[in-house]
C-alpha cells in the first residue's frame, strides 16, 4: 500500500504553532519552505509602509499585520512596538492564540545536511522544544534526550529530568550573524561547519539570541520575547533580538526554564550592509558592554513566579541601573512596561477563547 | 620537491607535552598511535602488580613508573596515589617536568572523521590549549578562535580575548562513557555521533570529567588534577576523574581559566563490565547527589591565588562540609593535603632544573 506524501500528514503540533514572519517585501521565500510550513497558520507583520501589498504565495494560511493594524489593536499602546526594524515582529507573539511561536527571517531558506537532505528546521525545533534541557549541569554528549545519546557518566541521577525548555534557539549555514565590524574585517567568512549538536545554553550563561531561526513556548516564556525599541526614531538597531535574549535568560534561570541552542539549521542568503549596519549597530556596541555586566548580576527577587512578574521587575532594574548609561533606556524600561500592559490587555483571560474577537487584519485560509 | 612524511615532522610541542598513560597490560595499543605519538615522551603509570613486566613496543621514548617506584619517590606520601585504579594515573602529572600533559586510556584507539581520515587528538587538544576560552559568554557558533568561525553579533567585544584554556576534554566515538546503570539499561548502544565542534564550559558550570582521552596545561592547573583515592583499599571507584574535574572547575571557575570539551574524538574499543563496575560506582551514584550542590556552592576565599592554594582551601572545605556524609571525605581530603605536599616536595622550586636528579624509573629512549 503506498503512503500519501509526507507533507500531506499532519505535522506536529500543527494547530498549536504560529509562524511569525516580519517582512517589508513579497513572501517568495515561502515556496521553498512550502512542505514545511503549508499546514501552520503563519502570522505576517508587514513593517515599513502600511500602504504596501505584499504578495503571499498561494495555499498559505495566514493573518497579516501592518502597521495600522498594530495602532488599530493597541491603540495608544502601540508606541511599544517597533516601526521599520523586523523587532516589530514580537507584535505577532503578542497577537498569537498558539502555546508555540516559531520566527523566521524572510531572507531564511530551507538548508541541506550533510547527507544532501533538506532540513525541516520547524520539526528539529519542536524537538527541541517537547524534550527537556540540561541547565544544571552539563553533558559533554550534547543532547541526552536525542536518540543514541544519553547521559554520560557522573550526570547526576537527580539531575536527570531536566528542565522544561522555553527555546530553542537555530543557526545559520552561509552568511554567519556577524557584528557590523566582523563583516567589514571579513566579507567574505561563510558557515559551512554542521555542527550535529543541540546544546543547552547552561544557567547562570548569556548567549547572543539571535532572532532569525528561533522557536519558543510562549506559554512558557512569551511575555519576555518583547524586541524593544529599535527602529525608526530610535538611536539603535539590530539589538532587538538580543536584549530580547538577554531578557529572556534571565527570567528563563529564575523560572527554572531551559534554553537550547544548535540545530537546525537555515541557509541564511544574503549579508546586509555592514556599512547600514554600523550605524544602526554604533550605540549598542558601548552599551552592550555596561548592558552585559547588569543582565549578570541582576537578581529578581522571589515572589516573582511568573513570567510577567519577572519582566516587570526587571524593567524597574532596567531603568533604575541602565538610566544611568543613557536615557534611552529610561525609555526602554518604559516601553518594556507598556509591552506587559498590551500582552495582558490582547492576551487577558477573558480573550483567551474569543480569538476571532481581535479586530482583524488581513486574512486568508 | 617531495615533502618529508608528516609523521616525521617535529610535532607541536614536542619538547613541552608528556603522554601518560595509566596501565596493567602490554601497551600494544600505542602501535596505532605511533605517527601522532612518537616523537614525544610517554610517563607509563604501571598499576597492580609491580613485578609484572609490562611491554612497551619499540621506538617509544618512555619512563615507567610502577608502585614500587612511586613508594621509593614520594616516601609515606604515596599514601594519597590511588592503587588498581586507573586513579593512578595523576602520579605522572607529578613526575612530569613539562608543562602540558596528555591522558589516554589504553582501550582508547585512533578515530576517524566523517571524511575517513585519522583523527590526530594530540593535535587538536593542543590546538585547544592554545587559543583561549570563552568562559564568560556564550557563543552559539562554537569556537570563535577556530577557522572560518569568530563571534556572533551581540558577543560583547571586551570579552573576546577570552580567557587561557587549562584544559582539553576530548570525546569518545564507538562505546560511550556511561555509569554502570546506563550500562544495564543499553547494553548495545554505539555513540556514532560526529559533532565537530569545541565547546567551553562556561564558568559557574560543572560537567562530568572523563579521563580517557584529556590534555591539560600542568603550569595552569596541574596540582588541581588529582585523581583522588579510589580501587583497592577504598569504598569507591570509577570517580577519580569525576572528582578531579569538579575540583579542578570550581578553581578554574575562581582563577579565571578556561575549560574546553568536544573535539577531538578517540575510539573507545571495550565497554568495562557493568557488573563489575556498579560495585565500583555504588556509593558513588548517592554520594554525588551531595558531591555536585557542595561543588555548586562552594566559594573560594578571595586571597587563594595559586592553585595550591586554592586546592587546600577546598580540601578543608571538603573535609567539613562533605565529612558528614561520609567519614570517605575525611580520608579523601587528608588525601588531597597529602598531594600538595607531594607535588610540592617533587615541584620545588629546587628541583625544577634537575629532571634528572628524580629516582628513575624504566626508562628508554
Amino acid at each position: 500500500m503506498a503512503t500519501a506524501p509526507s507533507a500531506k500528514l499532519t505535522p506536529l503540533l500543527k494547530d498549536e504553532l504560529d509562524i511569525v514572519i516580519p517582512t517589508i517585501r513579497n513572501l517568495d521565500f515561502l515556496e521553498m519552505w512550502r512542505p514545511f510550513f503549508e499546514q501552520y497558520h503563519l502570522i505576517i507583520v508587514q513593517d515599513g509602509d502600511p500602504s504596501k501589498k505584499i504578495r503571499v504565495p498561494d495555499g498559505f494560511d495566514y493573518q497579516l499585520y501592518n502597521r495600522n493594524d498594530v495602532n488599530r489593536i493597541l491603540g495608544p499602546k502601540a508606541s511599544c512596538i517597533s516601526f521599520k526594524d523586523s523587532a516589530c515582529r514580537c507584535f505577532g507573539y503578542l497577537v498569537s492564540k498558539k502555546k508555540y511561536i516559531f520566527t523566521i527571517d524572510d531572507d531564511c531558506f530551507v538548508a541541506k545536511d550533510p547527507s544532501g537532505k533538506e532540513i525541516n528546521a520547524l520539526e528539529q525545533h519542536i524537538k527541541n522544544l517537547l524534550t527537556p534541557s540540561t541547565t544544571h549541569f552539563f553533558n559533554t554528549l550534547y543532547d541526552p534526550y536525542r536518540e543514541g545519546a544519553d547521559f554520560v557518566r557522573g550526570y547526576p541521577f537527580s539531575l536527570r529530568e531536566g528542565a522544561p525548555t522555553a527555546v530553542s534557539h537555530g543557526l545559520w549555514l552561509n552568511i554567519p550573524d556577524y557584528d557590523a565590524p566582523t563583516q567589514l574585517v571579513k566579507p567574505l567568512e561563510r558557515n559551512t561547519r554542521y555542527v550535529d549538536a543541540v546544546m543547552t545554553v547552561p544557567k547562570g550563561t548569556l548567549f547572543p539570541m539571535c532572532g532569525m531561526n528561533l522557536a519558543f513556548d510562549r506559554e512558557l516564556i512569551g511575555p519576555a520575547m518583547y524586541f524593544g525599541l529599535m527602529g525608526d526614531g530610535q538611536p539603535i538597531g539590530r539589538y532587538d533580538d538580543m536584549w530580547a535574549g538577554w531578557c529572556m535568560k534571565v527570567i528563563c534561570d529564575h523560572l527554572g526554564l531551559g534554553v537550547k541552542t544548535g540545530l537546525p539549521y537555515i541557509w541564511h542568503s544574503k549579508a546586509s550592509s555592514p556599512f547600514v549596519n554600523l550605524k544602526k549597530e554604533y550605540k549598542g556596541i558601548f552599551w552592550q558592554e555596561k548592558a552585559i555586566p547588569f543582565f549578570q548580576s541582576v537578581s529578581l527577587p522571589k515572589e516573582c513566579s511568573s513570567v510577567e512578574k519577572c519582566y516587570l521587575a526587571l524593567a524597574g532594574e532596567v531603568k533604575s541601573k541602565l538610566g544611568e548609561v543613557d536615557p534611552y533606556f529610561i525609555k526602554l524600561a518604559d516601553a518594556m512596561v507598556t509591552w506587559i500592559e498590551a500582552w495582558n490587555m490582547v492576551n487577558s483571560p477573558g480573550e483567551k477563547p474569543a480569538m476571532t474577537s481581535l479586530p482583524n487584519a488581513t486574512s486568508k485560509k
